[in-house]
């Protein structure tokens, strides 16, 4: 064998998914053998990346939006000699193999954020552009650009239909990432046939009214005209832009190729004989011929650029050491070194002044508290800002060109914010936080889920957390959905009941490495609680004694955020053998030990009511089937918030009715 | 005074919303401020309705979607003479009265759908567009259109960000529904403030790459060139139109005009006194003056329009008789009189038949069984109609010309499509089911929560309901899912066990007329279960005793969908005094009396097993303290479906186990 053709080269990342779909069983053949051309030209002359590293934090980012031709990059990641061996790749989608269904960032080196529901690796690589943007106007000096790489995305039809393409395009567009290019797999099939019957869409009219460049018409199997569109992408800086390659799905299967029917199952022990021998690819499964992989590898090449950066990285160290300190800890994620003690310094100082405030302005005093110990911290609102109390002193809007560029507004864009701010944090270098209302967390939920997927640190702040939030009506009143976000795994939902402990939750949050959080606050202002340093320090275990009751309490009254307050009343109304349990975060306080459990809610108690302004079947793990609940099942209404929490029977006389009735 | 001036007119809605907000002391007056120029050319001079008959069933409607500006919908419905007094207005935001913060469309007649979450106002207008279009195409016979109405829809910049807007706005293209026109209330600004931060999308562009005819530059504050733009759109029917009128936010207030702070608060007294003198209106709160009053009533020319109409009506009925009954039926939302009886014997059928197949296998059955009954019902898919199983054999699509036009291809749009259907069932005339991945009906989520809070019947389908959906992995399997749809109030879901439950669940759905369902099914295949008649009669109960226990049971097993076969495997092992409880439907049962629950779990049994492939804290309300969960609380992975069923400990050995250790 001579020198590979680039054919060729692409026909490798083909087999490798054709032979990886027919070993499952299982999984999407045709989009990596439509894209296996536009991938091995990006792959080979442009991608900038080191496989022996996959961490290299100056590293071009690569996302699969269209995460289902997985394979793709599995693909890629093998023979440009990543830590993934073609054993792994012939145990695809195989239980604990490195290459699941998906990619997913947290099994998988070299895959840089979890994909699959589609339009939100879109919207992730518009995070991870906004990063590399805002992090090389915090850090690069003239002649220094130590921050200096690209975005690349991969999408298909699927993800410009979805909603959040539109939001996240727009942004890109704003924002003018012209660091930022996406590859349209303009195909013309979806899972449900040809997409003429509902996507019409003029889509290069559609990105360029986004503010970005287009570039038309790319024949998606001819390398030159890859590398000329892309050539064209990097000739400027100031736009976004969206590479529009017409491809075949399934591209080389005589039978299939073309047609939806090769999307999303295996093509079949005959029609792989046939694509083998209408490709000429007469090798075996998962066999690549040496000069084939031999051409792909790129680890010398890797190392090469990142021993370069290293060497850019010292010229740096030595002229600007603080800066480049603080750029290393910023992209190991680690958080500045006094930050803990500063923070509980804080924390005490408010329990000891006790301040009456919505906890969502206590959440801005903590922001405006915290914030100025970390620069990584980076804000922003779906249009809520005055609102969510988000804005703090030292914010200061991305739009502009200061280094110190902190706060992103989002517009009304929920699900799109939620989906960038999940790539600021896996991008490294930014802790975000973004906002909106409670009940909007819906338009956003499966970011959220997301984020506590890929295990991804990041704070989701959620004001106007109930039926007190008022006059605008139950579209605006969340009533199932601290239940709902608390159920998404590995997510770690606070309800604060005051200040201080809006101040632990916030603390809980910015120092969470291995999940997000969902930080809830009221609109309406909420007293102060007495408490001990043990108490003050037992409210980061989620919950805690907060009203202890003379001997072994006789009832326990378990209560969140603007409830704490009706349920001490309540408390003071039922005498002395009571007690009540704050309950901040019913998700950190089942992650300690059982004895500790125990303490706050004995297993022999069991009279027993909880009380929140929010569906009542959540509270029964913790009652029980002999306990009350306090609540509310129904949706809310418009009106002033005290006549809402007196209609509904969210009350104190309605908490004391209740523990007298066990 | 003399005849009004059209800026008179419009004033008296000006200072009816100004004056509702400042009496409710919150409310949004910028909006109506600023689009009641546009409203008084539209509601006096073009929408067809009658405001003593809202239920009209060819009236034009009209969507407010950017619905914080509720008050100008009140003050024209008010003016315009539905019964709506100056009393209710008076109440606004007030508890139980008519006018509530945003627009509900079960509290005030000639609301047409709840809007405030933005977006989905506007994906409704698609829907209602879409609506009309299709029973045109089915009734409408030469010279008898009698199905022949507009949709109008304002909308924000809000709206606009919103990714919801694209999906629709797409859509709407495709299906070329010419007699839908938004108006884009283009004023600059949402409520973090002048939007050139954030939303510099250029929308005409934007709309004409959707296929939309755009009419530019509209100042829309001034009558003749609003109602120029109005005609324009109406010379046409073959595309949806958009009208970008120019507008001043808080319009005719000296201070705040054209700034946020006019947006959501009321102006405040003082400056209230200024906009009176500025817009010369002499007049105190809630007055208008009555010549002014006379020019807006519109129940003279509504009674007349529907007079009309219903002699025209008449004209097709003679001549059309079964046509106009059956318009009329369905127009009611009445379900064909003999569709009970043939879905009971189909239930029965099936029952003795007893077919083992993925109960998304049965939904298809079940569809086929009914759909021939059912001429309202509409089907669609967002993209995986070959995955859901939602197509039958009489399915049509609704871009050709069928007038059976039956089935939607939504594309990769979830919540639009849901947002779409839920419209289909306002509207009047259909039945909708829309399907997708439970997992993805994230995306759907407040769509699905607005569904059941307009109290709209529809069905929302959701197939591969947990990790049996297998090699996929975590990003397509639905862990908290189940839980959280439950959750959400007015709800009805469902997760069927075998293919007789999924026809009685898709009965149920059917058949509810006060909110929507869930259908949740299997990927993969599920036995069959015995029952005797008032077994099979007491699914629709949500719950029943499907396997009972020799005389007082001591343990309880409770399961769903493909968890019963495991608790009745289990059942089989732990002995003769076990019962199984079947609970296709939680929130159905919870309705039943308080007898039958007592019958179906007694209150004395406390050993309790629930299983079933979700978060376990949901179970826990009807285990209690003592009893036990088999479910999941992380997320999946990526396998095939019975490892994974193994992997996570969702056995018969592990319900057998867990009630062995009680």
């Amino acid at each position: 064998m001579t020198t590979p053709s680039r054919r060729e080269l692409a026909n490798a990342i083909r087999f490798l998914a054709i032979d990886g779909v027919e070993a499952a069983k299982s999984g999407h053949p045709g989009m990596p053998m439509g894209m296996a051309d536009i991938a091995e030209v990006l792959w080979n002359d442009y991608h900038s990346h080191n496989p022996a590293n996959p961490k290299w934090s100056n590293r071009d980012r690569f996302v699969l939006s269209n995460g289902h031709g997985s394979m793709l990059q599995y693909a890629l990641l093998h023979l440009s000699g990543y830590d993934l061996s073609i054993e792994e790749l012939k145990r695809f989608r195989q239980l604990e193999s490195k290459t699941p269904g998906h990619p997913e960032n947290f099994m998988t080196p070299g895959v840089e954020t979890t994909t699959g529901p589609l339009g939100q690796g879109f919207a992730n690589a518009v995070g991870f552009a906004l990063a590399e943007k805002l992090l090389a106007q915090r850090f690069n000096r003239p002649g220094l650009d130590v921050v200096d790489h690209r975005t690349w995305v991969f999408m298909g039809d699927g993800c410009l239909m979805e909603g959040i393409s539109h939001e996240a395009a727009s942004l890109a567009g704003t924002w003018g990432l012209g660091k930022l290019v996406a590859f349209w797999d303009d195909n013309g099939i979806s899972i449900d046939g040809q997409v003429e019957g509902w996507f019409t869409d003029d889509t290069p009219a559609r990105f360029e009214a986004y503010g970005w460049r287009v570039i038309r018409d790319v024949d998606g199997h001819d390398a030159d005209r890859i590398k000329a569109a892309i050539e064209a992408a990097l000739a400027h800086d100031d736009r976004p832009t969206l590479i529009c390659c017409r491809t075949t799905i399934g591209y080389g299967s005589p039978a299939k190729a073309g047609k939806e029917s090769s999307h999303g199952a295996p093509l079949g022990k005959d029609e792989v004989v046939a694509t083998r021998q209408g490709l000429s690819w007469a090798h075996e499964p998962f066999v690549v011929p040496q000069p084939i992989a031999d051409a792909w590898r790129a680890t010398d090449a890797g190392a090469e650029r990142e021993a370069k950066w290293n060497a850019l990285m010292e010229r740096y160290a030595a002229e600007y050491p603080e800066q480049a300190a603080e750029l290393q800890r910023r992209m190991r994620c680690e958080l500045p070194r006094d930050f803990s003690a500063a923070a509980d310094a804080y924390i005490a100082k408010l329990q000891a002044e006790g301040p009456v405030v919505a906890s969502r302005k206590a959440s801005q005093m903590a922001i405006e508290a915290y914030a100025p110990l970390l620069p990584e911290l980076i804000g922003g609102s779906a249009d809520l800002a005055h609102s969510n109390l988000t804005l703090w002193k030292g914010s200061q809007p991305v739009t502009g060109t200061s280094p110190d560029a902190n706060y992103i507004n989002y517009g009304v864009r929920e699900f799109g914010m939620t989906a960038i701010a999940n790539a600021l944090s896996l991008h490294g270098g930014f802790l975000p936080y973004d906002a909106t209302f409670l009940v909007f967390s819906d338009y956003a939920r499966n970011a959220v889920r997301m984020s506590a997927l890929m295990q991804s640190p990041g704070i989701h702040v959620y004001t106007h957390d109930s039926i007190g939030l008022g006059e605008d009506g139950p579209t605006h009143q969340p009533v199932e959905h601290l239940a709902s976000l608390r159920y998404i795994p590995n997510n770690d939902v606070w309800r604060p009941c005051d200040a201080v402990e809006t101040a632990v939750a916030w603390k809980a949050a910015i120092e969470r490495r291995d999940g997000p959080s969902c930080l809830v606050f009221s609109r309406q202002n909420l007293q102060h609680q007495p408490r001990d340093a043990q108490q003050v320090r037992d409210i980061a275990r989620g919950g805690y004694v907060l009203k202890e009751a003379k001997g072994t309490p006789e009832i326990i009254l378990i209560a969140t955020g603007s409830e704490v307050e009706l349920a001490t009343a309540a408390a003071e109304q039922l005498g002395e053998n009571v007690r009540v349990v704050s309950m901040p975060s019913t998700d950190v306080f089942e992650r300690q030990d059982a004895a500790y459990r125990e303490s706050v809610l004995p297993r022999a108690v069991r009279k027993r009511v909880a009380v929140e302004a929010g569906v009542t079947g959540f509270w029964r793990q913790y009652v029980g089937l002999d306990g009350a609940v306090v609540g509310i099942d129904t949706f809310g209404a418009s009106a002033p918030a005290g006549e809402l929490y007196k209609h509904f029977g969210i009350t104190v006389e309605a908490v004391v009715a209740a523990a007298r009735a066990l």
